[in-house]
């Protein structure tokens, strides 16, 4: 029982360490992140993260698988029945619009903070991330696929730069709700990702 | 003439110090610039690099103007002599896209890797940067404004919107470039944009 017990604690105390690394990161960034300080603010000592974690590597690296999963449950699953092609393209637009509104940790989506902090770095994070967005990517690209097969898009649609677009278009959400203080960033999001889609006016109407 | 010629001398080496300092936090970032790496770039002593800024924040805030201007002779400068409205709005896509591909800071845009960076932090950079992208905003937003009274594009176009969209995919070519390896980002943004500003077809398909 002490031992269930107390790896249950262990989960425990990682799970919070990790929450609270990737809210601080998403609004100061994964590079500025240090023990010290997530130690202080989960109530831990640095030997104790240091212990669940080895290294800041480590701990930035499962901080990223972290918000991976986050972002798949708040943007993919609300979308994962809908009818593949069209129909789920925009039930991820939808999801995705959401998210950007209100976003799981602080600073806004961590994937797209952590993709302008690492995009031109080198290094295991940069390498970790790459992984992240293009299978982000390649989900995209094969629902447009789907849907032009479908005839429910033009076959002159270009996959990827759709999934270029509303990748642009989610991640400047972040600025334009901040710096710019637009007010209602998802309506206008999901405006611009219907537009990018070529979604037909009576599909684009839907409320 | 000993005067002259050492006020030409600090204009010089502040110009080397804040032309290093855009080039590191382009890639990054604006909060890990450090003035022993800066002074041991250019070849000075710490002190050096102190007595030309005073304080870190005093050096972020002119590294942010300095790659403002930048910013500025590369996008609105080749467009600002084309006519107002609609011909002006495309050159000025036409320079941004030329510049996402060919930035002039090895990291990309020095102020899309900064509006990322700090859009969600407090203080004084935050609020520098939110004046820079504002007076960007309102300059597009006049360019779309005027096309819209001329008549060159359809009157229900909402100005804001289509700014939001253009930021959006000029910041979008950093992730699309370093992390998915789009090669051709210029294009693609091009594209992207055009079609946002609901270009009619014609003018698209100009080269």
């Amino acid at each position: 029982m002490g031992g269930r017990r107390s790896d249950a604690d262990a989960r425990d105390s990682r799970a919070a360490i990790l929450r609270r690394a990737t809210d601080v990161a998403s609004a100061e960034g994964l590079e500025g992140l240090t023990i010290g300080r997530l130690a202080s603010d989960v109530g831990m000592s640095k030997a104790g993260v240091l212990g669940h974690f080895g290294t800041k590597e480590r701990l930035q690296l499962e901080a990223l698988d972290y918000a991976a999963e986050v972002f798949v449950e708040r943007v993919w699953r609300p979308a994962e029945h809908a009818q593949p092609g069209l129909g789920r393209l925009l039930a991820i637009c939808e999801a995705w619009a959401d998210y950007v509104q209100n976003p799981s940790f602080s600073g806004g989506c961590f994937i797209a903070a952590a993709s302008f902090e690492y995009d031109s770095r080198d290094g295991n994070v940069h390498d970790a991330l790459r992984t992240v967005v293009r299978r982000w990517r390649r989900k995209l690209v094969r629902e447009i696929e789907t849907a032009v097969e479908a005839g429910e898009l033009p076959s002159e649609s270009d996959p990827d730069q759709i999934a270029f677009t509303l990748e642009s278009l989610a991640a400047g959400t972040s600025p334009a709700r901040y710096l710019q203080e637009d007010k209602d960033v998802a309506a206008r999001c999901l405006r611009a990702m219907r537009l990018a889609i070529g979604v037909p006016a009576a599909v684009a109407e839907r409320p």
